[in-house]
């Protein structure tokens, strides 16, 4: 029904005439600008572009061209995706179920522009649960003597499912700075709390400790530093004095869901991107 | 500090190469876009832009012609706006004052780009306290017998401050079909309901009856139909059982003020675009 | 771990006194109150009182007797509850499945003080999702003609599983007086916009044909008037220009299922009063 | 038109039969209960209630006995006031005008159960803007080699205005820990984040430059730990990639004006009571 995009990512040094170079060469191309949307960081310098547009010559060769293009004749980074693209996903778990189901659910809905490929976890509790879904799922299980064995096997599976993002629907293990550099693809990864404020474990009880009065949950992407990677998206949630740990935990599930699910979404839309650990998200 | 720009809202049939049509109009003069923002509605065929750049030339000349070149060669309905412009606009107030104070505070604060010129009520209510911000007061009393006269000694007045904007505090009359026509200029109201819920009188009343669980706030563009404007922005806050309809108006007046404020800002930085009743807003 | 504790709901006349009464002859029992919340609404003169406490005796007994002091002596409607009752719950469904997967993991993670006794559907989609789940999933098919044995059947299902409960999980079927009449249990309703506004059919349709900048979801008791019955719980979220109806569709999913979900805990958690078409909740 | 009533805020080591020895009271004497809120910390076992009645007898006689039996005879901490009290509160300015005229104007438009009765500040800035409001203006220039005066000026001007409450609008000053134990009164302070991320200085800085999509605001009580003291409200405003700190301190404006107000109006109804450093908000 609806027709092929190409999408383009693109950021790189501020020029005069970006804009108008990038739609000048869709447009010489006999092809029509769906969306453009740019944004400039003055203080950095650095020009930032998202162009979709529906090419009138062959899909993957357009996308080739441009790439070419930006890169070479303008000189910017630049991503290229199709909007009919399904970039696989694995998916990491351990216990904890929630986010596991509503993104598993959204998936199947249609509501994503992706496949989950497969999922990884450390436990077994949610094996009857991937297969259920026809997900395949690799039982992994980790600890402090194998833990380079176990990120080896993961990577192994990972690649072998051609996946092009992981996403850790709450799973509580930290990746090693190792496992990061091999991997070289996006994590992303939803911490329960609203960063930085209570960065680490046990956010619920630190937050119900200080007696603040709203929760929150941040969806960024992994990196070495533990919670200290790119903002992907934020929520929040109000709370009261009346409500124990065992309370913020159960709100908490609903904003961890939510946040998670958009900054999938966000990220398989192709609408983020990353610089100076933070991020762009055209949306 | 910062460089004046010029910014243009185009919008009119959809055609292949606009974005880049314009971006090299702009680009051909010397110019550097700021930030471009474009929607297509694909249901009406119609094409929006917002743009926004940094003339090397005159900044005079340069918005004239690209008004020329806008309407004539590309065919688009187009305003074009400089970021210095500070319209004058004329504030319709009765005996309710929150919104008067916070729009004028608002004002004072150099947060929005336009400048009251006057204060114009049917009541004498808040004379002193428009004197007290500078501002001159036009006390015009209306009833049903003498509408006519007073719509044409407002329109004078108006006319007579050169204002470009009207924008409704809480002004507590409905205003005839002729004055509009005759104004010809945009008109803000803003609604103490969230629109279409609760339109005419006493929303709060209606609202507390109903026993809804939120009350809202809508800001919008005031046409012949009552409460049937294009709507700009609109907001909502949580209620209870325990909330009387007393509580509802004092809750209501933060919703108002925020919501009223936000739609003039985004009116005065050009960031609205009006088709079918609607409106598209460039944030 | 936690104890069983007597939940009590009341209402009636004001009357000095209620509050001491009441706890008194709680203290008299040698039990411990845990919580106790009450409303007047001083318009109408009536009293609203959620109590909750820690029985001493027999907990049976000692909430059978609560019963007979508070509507004899006291002259209230009162209605009683175990907080380790879990009522059973009749799940209406018909294709779409967002808020039935989401009530039923909610069940199964937990969240909710009691259980999904069956799934009864118009349609066979669901059939081999809810049996996945280990939910018996009763077939009614229901066209013009067959309305009422279609309703019979119904009622007979209900009635065999003892439900206390029946959930419209997006069941889009108007339920008969006479079906209502006779069912005699509370219904819970999830309308997918903010009512009062865009009741009735299609209401993404209607609030993008609007151009409201937030959409909203409505949890209700469904009563004979449609879409017009007592508000439980309501929430809105952002929209804009860019979101087609099918946006509005996706985003009101999430709406829809945490306003139901919300709905659904609030009853099971004997929360909710009813009283001229409005609710107490005591949250 | 309304009747006054009695509030007391009690808080104790929990014991069974509290709410009916309360209300018992209460009723003994003729009295009506309008409201009754009650929290039990459970980890902790400490008892809080809030609970609000129309003596029948004399209302300064009634809370003096209450407060006598509260404290005697139930060995609770107890504060009493009246619906009619109207506490005077010293607010404390710097330059940064937003806070100090949008409480200013909510006392005027009778939203607040207070009056302010001076505004003390360490600059002149907003000297006539007080006198407008017909509020003493007492200037006290601050610096390090006069802090220990300046504040011997401050509190004697706060005791002899009778001050009750202390709200520091944006005052950008630290209080000594000797101020603070000589004031005895408690200060409400406004900080321009989401405590605890981003304590101390610059916050709406720090925020962007870790590239956070939610910014907040805090009002706690003053403490002699800088920012650590309990918190009383909190509400956060979404920010994009696109928003300057120019950009953050406009919306973030927004947030302090209403979360300011809330806590002052909360304090002044009084629904607060502290333990632990937090707060426990009966609203």
């Amino acid at each position: 029904m609806k027709q092929t995009t190409i999408i383009a990512l693109l950021f790189g040094p501020d020029q005069i005439g970006l804009v108008s170079m990038v739609s000048s060469w869709i447009f010489s191309r006999g092809s029509n600008i769906y969306h453009a949307d740019q944004h400039k960081d003055t203080e950095a310098n650095i020009f930032f572009q998202r162009v979709e547009w529906c090419p009138s010559g062959d899909t993957k060769e357009e996308s080739v061209a441009f790439k070419e293009f930006a890169s070479q004749e303008l000189g910017m980074k630049v991503q290229v995706a199709l909007s009919t693209d399904l970039p696989k996903i694995a998916l990491l778990v351990s216990k904890i179920d929630h986010c596991f189901h509503d993104t598993i659910l959204r998936f199947r809905a249609g509501e994503m522009a992706g496949q989950i490929a497969c999922v990884i976890s450390n436990h077994k509790s949610l094996e009857k649960e991937a297969e259920a879904y026809g997900l395949p799922f690799i039982y992994q299980p980790i600890d402090d003597n194998n833990r380079a064995e176990c990120e080896e096997a993961q990577l192994k599976v990972i690649k072998s499912y051609e996946c092009e993002l992981v996403a850790m629907a709450r799973y509580m293990q930290i990746l090693s700075d190792d496992f990061l550099a091999r991997l070289a693809l996006p994590i992303i990864n939803i911490h329960h709390s609203f960063l930085p404020a209570f960065a680490g474990g046990k956010p619920y009880h630190q937050a119900h400790s200080r007696g603040v009065k709203l929760i929150g949950a941040t969806a960024h992407y992994a990196t070495a530093d533990l919670d200290e990677g790119p903002i992907i998206h934020q929520d929040v949630t109000r709370i009261s004095h009346r409500n124990s740990v065992h309370d913020l935990v159960r709100k908490g599930r609903d904003l961890e869901k939510s946040v998670f699910a958009q900054a999938i979404r966000l990220h398989l839309d192709n609408r983020i991107l990353i610089y100076n650990n933070k991020t762009v998200v055209f949306d």
